[in-house]
């Protein structure tokens, strides 16, 4: 039979930390607690697997559980001497969900169960204390009524306000029990009204209602959305946690309070906490007492930052240090006996009874990244744990923090309520940006260049739009996922952007835009929170990032376990530079065509593309090639003794002509190149797409054009050259791009071959390069092991894999995606996760296909993937040589390529 | 040591007919002529090999070449017993190219080889005509400098002509032997001014050099092209054919003809060739003298229709049969055996030398289609070849001939030799148009009413012309290729088109086009081939398809053997029934969007796209539901025991809403909708798609827009159940498109379901219906495992399967897929000819996973490839259970897929 219930208490638990599947976080670290002998109030634990069994039988129990429950009861009620329901010694209980991963959301807390008017009676009699008896009770009908029925709280609070109003005094305490008495009367009254019958004078029928409210909360609408948000999944359920009630508020030698074992904020080894003498737990949370701190030293700053002097602070705030000094002790050393045996940072909770601690919870504590890390490297200098554990226990995401500016807390807080959010967009890329509102590239240049902070608003961004984005402090878009354009330009250029913000109406020409019937002009101040998606009207402050020697500390720990490299993707020397301080080993990807825009170098571009022969291509690929050789010498200096790889152009040749009724600039390029505006203008319609994603880009343009390839690998190895001459170890690497049939490949690598070997012959330098190509199309992963022949390293573009492979393009996928991963259908979205179950599949088949005809294959990846955890360990997992992301994604990477090799 | 001369002549060849790969199909068919006894003039064929040798070594040859030939031609003139070069008995040679595929573009013929001045007085004595010695020389210098060496023809044919002035005499048979000795003197003036020496009196030299030629002519561009252009692939070169010399010039006792041993147009059993006395081969082509009948009977015929009485006939143009009986008996005997022996209609070349008979060159013959199918079947009633045989001789795309229109072959001449050829475009749909120009949907429809046959002409198509295309007799697009809109709604209509005519420059709003310099004006006449691509001015002459018996009878016979189905794709009733006349056994892809177009239905449409919740959607869907099921009645009714897939709504949905600057129509739909211009304007932008192949399309539509599939599924099972209320076998299966995932399916599945159990409950009838799916997406094939645990079927949609695979759209690879055709990247068009290196792999490995997880899975095709006969094959291959294609290939379809069955 199976087991569906666990008993803790006495000397051992049934369970232990082990079982948070079926026990629950909660309940898994009560047992725990109770095997290591510290004080918890006994109790006893309903698996996750009854909550199945319920969600799944149309909320039915399995037969063997009521049983089960009524021999833990008796096992418990013998343990304390107490009886459920029982008038004269009576046993109290709380009822508390707890699931094996952290969820607000779910129906929390039901304490003092068991209460009826018998009871109460009994229990005044036992403990003297009238008003405490009847304050426990009235809390149980307000609990019971909201948290089991749902009834609304307020109804509840009025009539206690009332009460506290007719009284004339203004705290809950200051309610003699007479009043008390009459508020749970009170109470009854509305029970009936809202529920339509009694409250439960049963114990057992007020603890099985309990237990189906917490298991019905499972499947309430905000613990799914939370679920779904936080991307928790493959859970059987929550846990039930039944528990001898401990009271804080029986007086004033009971208190309860909440307490880490270290400084969640800075990771500082200080004991940190707050209490609240004669009180239940949710008094804490409430705020309408002030809590006092813990420890004296704390309390002491406390005061200071508060202007209050000692004397006022040491009568009417004592730490608990001072104010119980025994009990103190106790906790103090129980909370470092924790945190040695769980090895981590704790968060508990306590209440005191009646001068006696009690511990109802442990776990582990959430802290900045900031703390994380100090958290690590002390744990490992005092032999806590271990270097690898200490690498492993870091969220990776978690080191954005540390990389990008962000919103202050404080500051945040307040726009938020006053209600300045304007709308929640797609976290495109971190980081906080405030500015005013531009809507072209133009404007945020010149604002720029007027000194003036901006944020450029654009339905969407195309690469004519760079400049600007360079110039913004942020940029929001209508239109557009987490790879969008947008999104990938600004994560390279470490600039926060939010993107696909459909609620957004632009009106570009009338230079506005609107978002829930507020008119935002362009001038107007805006404040975007990369991290979080949020849009705020006005500025919000907002703080810089910092990098510790514990972070670096980390990193380098973390490069000495790591097998992958990590390399990044940068265009520009600049971009470059930033990349090799954040460590990375190589560029995994250097775009050529970012380089076309900016400046003249445009219009030579457009010259190329204009021509109507490889004669006439000629001069303006000429002047390309001068400002191509300045951008490749400048990356390969920067980059000297590791490896560039640079990709041939890429994208289709119409995105760099003008708008087709930009008449002003068809004009420029009609005196610049001797054509007709006509002729321009039909040159644009026959380089129209249909798909420009499916179109005339990559290595067909490298087929159809070799001047325009030539070029680029002329400019490249000449480069190498020069530097090599300079005594600079350049060390280049050329991509093909798009290549999907190994003949692509083979035509374009032996050209490649050709002019490289005869530069590299006339310049007399020994300088090694080698050809490779993107795997992108689908269909080369299927020929992999043709295009392994002559190819001497793979990049996965798993961008463009995943459109192709998936059949949406990520521009477009705005309008669907967010629906599949509602419902399912995708768990994450593929452009920000690797799809591994589909996209995956291609991975392998095309590492598996290329290894097997050239073992010595060098294989990494170049998409958005190549900076997200996940997929870096999927790399891991199937042999990947390196990783290769934006620049501020580095530290990411090379923690995640740490924690993925741990895990082998 | 490799055999590189292979000896015929004598008793026993050296070679056979199998032996086509090496000797070349001429060579093979030379040495099996001599094999089984007929009268060929001994010779020796040098091997494919050697050009392939040739070609790679830099025209050189193999070291043993040399003497092989020499030993070759020593046993040559012993069995002949002249000697080359001797001028006593002199032998003369012929030199003939002959690859394995026939293939003109190559160098053909050299004749007399082995003659010089002291020949030609030699071989003066011994013949004692010295006219006919002269001529040979003459014909000799003409061709080897022409043939080998490149020389304009017509510098040679003027000193002919002038001579001729100067005699006063219209033939060359007039010239004296003075005469023609005058001629060959200065026939070798020209050849040392034009080059550069005196012509080779050593034959040796002449026989060398003349080998170099047609080795050489393989790589010739002609040569190249004619290759490209018929896909001939993977063959080592041309043998060369050396050849004693016998001669029809020789006088009145000579004589040389073709001859076929049926009827090449008709099929009929019937010997049928032409003649002329006194005359070599290339006498018969040159057109100066007219060739006669062979036969009495054709003779008497031929007579007739030239209005030429009989005994002029009989005085001028007797037949071979009375001029030389005895000749034409053993001609006629031989033309018999050579049939029976390769058991197939023969095309045959022969020479008369001095009353002896000899054969030049036997061949399978070519002939039409009709001819084709008569041939085979009379061939079986006879027991000359099995069923089995007859069914694999047709090709299969050679019945486009008898499914369309054609051009009248003479009339085509005509307008070929007028100039009036305006351009050439893809051939994308067969087929001749004859009409005048339009360029709307609205002129067609309106000339259409007034009786006017017209021609669509459109920079490309989209579904908003399909009423404008049923209206046109034939259409031409300047963009696109083999699988744009165009194309495939032609063919689905059975309808010529020409697409990607990329010369066309089209002035919408004047209302031409241009090309070459030429103003076509709407109104105008033009003819398409759309079996060629060609655009003639002016009007054609068409002939009918026709559908003979035999025709019928083939096609069952085929269907006997056949293991896959054949499907046809078909959006109307019409289409239908059509598909079932020329044999489809269901229909395999019915397309539920192309009934949205037409009448107010799009109007319709475009309201339940405009609404902005499914509460204002409801009333557009009601409406459209009527009309659904009024089609899918008809569909269903037509198809009555068969089954008819229904695929969903498939394009995204801004297809359907008009240009945004079409004011009308934004006003008219504002009016009916009540929806400002503006909001509609709106609409149409947050629709637009930068990539609409990889946007909101497909099963997408239906997890977003659940609705509109739910109208859709109840309008198909609604239409069945009213069917089989009536007795009528309504079979209906429906398909969900584009899913790349198996949750789309399963979310999308389970409604079907549902929808469909209800409605069958509720109508208490036994309806059986499937569910399946497209399998179009890279992604779907991978985890086709996952998608098959609750799909019935998978119907391969191979033409997005292979845009999304190999990434290029097909409306916008044409750019650079005819650059990647000829540099034989891909050997094929992908898009016409299934990918088997790359797209095929994912077909298997979709089979492979689906059959995996469900055995019982019906898969089909329904790609334009499942009515191309090379797909077929690989369809069958892979274990497909049927194909479908557009109504008028599914004969194609049917005979393809019965040789598909056969060759297993």
């Amino acid at each position: 039979m199976k087991k569906y219930v666990y008993f803790f208490g006495g000397e051992k638990s049934d369970g232990d930390r082990t079982m948070k599947e079926i026990l629950g976080g909660k309940g898994a670290n009560l047992a725990e607690m109770i095997n290591i002998g510290i004080p918890v109030p006994p109790g006893f634990t309903v698996t996750t697997e009854v909550c199945d069994y319920f969600n799944k039988h149309k909320n039915c129990y399995p037969d063997e559980l009521s049983s089960a429950v009524d021999k833990n009861l008796e096992k418990l009620e013998k343990l304390l001497g107490q009886k459920f329901g029982d008038p004269k010694l009576p046993l109290l209980l709380s009822v508390r969900s707890g699931a094996a991963a952290s969820m607000p959301g779910m129906m929390d807390t039901i304490l003092n169960l068991g209460m009826n008017d018998e009871v109460a009676k009994g229990f005044i009699a036992l403990t003297k204390n009238s008003r405490f008896v009847w304050d426990a009770y009235r809390r149980l009908i307000q609990m019971f009524a909201n948290v089991a029925l749902g009834i609304d709280s307020e109804k509840f609070e009025d009539i206690l306000s009332r009460e506290k109003a007719q009284k004339n005094v203004s705290l809950d305490t200051e309610l003699s029990a007479e009043d008390m008495e009459n508020v749970v009367k009170k109470f009854k009254k509305i029970y009936q009204t809202e529920v339509g019958e009694e409250f439960p004078q049963e114990p057992k029928k007020q603890l099985w209602l309990a237990m189906n409210a917490v298991f019905k909360s499972w499947n309430n609408v905000r613990a799914i959305k939370y679920r779904e948000l936080n991307n928790i999944k493959n859970l059987l359920g929550t846990a039930v946690n039944i528990q001898a009630m401990v009271f804080g508020n029986m007086g004033n030698d009971c208190a309860t309070g909440v307490a880490f074992t270290r400084d969640p904020a800075t990771g500082e080894d200080k004991f940190f906490g707050e209490f609240l003498v004669n009180a239940q737990g949710e008094d804490v949370v409430a705020g309408t007492r002030t809590p006092q701190e813990i420890t004296k030293q704390n309390s002491v700053a406390w005061a200071k930052d508060n202007n209050i002097p000692e004397n006022e602070r040491a009568k009417k705030f004592p730490s608990l240090e001072e104010l119980m000094p025994e009990i103190y002790k106790t906790l103090f050393e129980i909370q470092r006996k924790l945190e040695n045996h769980y090895k981590d940072m704790q968060d508990i909770e306590f209440t005191i009874q009646n001068g006696k601690l009690f511990l109802l919870q442990t776990r582990t504590g959430k802290r900045t990244a900031k703390a994380a890390i100090r958290i690590a490297i002390e744990m490992v200098k005092n032999g806590i744990i271990s270097k690898n554990v200490a690498i492993s226990r870091i969220q990776p995401e978690q080191l954005d923090q540390l990389l990008h500016p962000s919103f202050d807390p404080k500051e945040k807080d307040n726009v938020l309520s006053d209600g300045k959010l304007l709308t929640k967009g797609l976290p495109a890329s971190p980081g906080a940006g405030v500015g005013k509102v531009v809507f072209s590239a133009e404007s945020a240049i010149s604002l720029k260049e007027q000194n003036e902070k901006n944020i450029l608003v654009r339905p969407e961004t195309s690469p004519e739009d760079i400049g600007g984005m360079d110039a913004a402090e942020g940029i929001l878009t209508v239109h557009g996922g987490m790879t969008s354009h947008a999104a990938v330009v600004a994560r390279g250029m470490g600039k926060c952007c939010i993107a696909g913000c459909g609620d957004l109406v632009i009106n570009l020409k009338e230079r506005y835009f609107t978002v829930q019937n507020q008119k935002i002009r362009e001038g107007d101040f805006i404040s975007l929170d990369g991290n979080t998606g949020e849009v705020f009207k006005g500025k919000v402050g907002t703080i810089l990032p910092e990098f510790s020697k514990n972070f670096t500390k980390l990193m380098s720990w973390a490069d000495d376990v790591s097998i992958l490299g990590v390399h990044a993707n940068a265009d520009t020397p600049k971009d470059a530079s930033m990349a090799r301080k954040f460590g990375a080993t190589g560029i995994g990807l250097c775009r050529t065509e970012h380089m076309f825009f900016g400046g003249d170098r445009i219009d030579y571009v457009r010259g190329t593309i204009l021509s109507e022969n490889p004669e006439e291509r000629k001069h303006p690929l000429a002047e390309l090639k001068k400002m191509q050789i300045k951008d490749f010498k400048g990356i390969l200096e920067v980059m000297a003794g590791l490896p560039v790889t640079i990709r041939l152009l890429d994208p289709p040749l119409h995105e760099f002509l003008p708008e087709k009724d930009d008449e002003n600039e068809i004009k420029k390029l009609s005196k610049i190149f001797g054509k007709t505006p006509q002729n321009i203008k039909i040159k644009i319609d026959q380089l129209h797409e249909f798909n420009p994603m499916l179109g005339h880009r990559g290595c067909r343009l490298g087929i159809t054009f070799p001047d325009i390839y030539q070029m680029q690998i002329e400019a490249i190895i000449e480069s190498a050259c020069y530097l090599k001459k300079k005594g600079i170890d350049a060390r280049p690497e050329i991509m093909i791009p798009l290549v999907g049939n190994s003949k692509e490949f083979t035509i374009l690598e032996k050209m490649t071959r050709e002019i490289a070997n005869e530069i590299i012959k006339k310049s007399q330098i020994d300088l090694h390069y080698t050809v490779g190509t993107m795997i992108e199309v689908p269909r080369a992963c299927l020929v992999a092991n043709e295009i392994a022949k002559s190819a001497e390293f793979f990049s996965f573009g798993t961008n463009d894999l995943t459109q192709m492979g998936c059949g949406f393009s990520r521009d477009d996928s705005g309008k669907f995606l967010k629906a599949y991963v509602e419902n399912g259908i995708y768990e994450r979205d593929p452009f920000q996760v690797l799809d591994q179950n589909g996209i995956g599949q291609l991975v392998e088949i095309a590492v598996e296909k290329g290894r097997h005809t050239n073992p010595k294959l060098i294989i990494g990846i170049c998409g958005e993937h190549g900076g997200e955890p996940n997929s870096i360990a999927f790399c891991h997992k199937v042999g990947l040589d390196y990783v290769s992301c934006s620049p501020y994604r580095v530290p990411i990477a090379r923690l995640a390529v740490a924690q993925s090799a741990l895990k082998k």
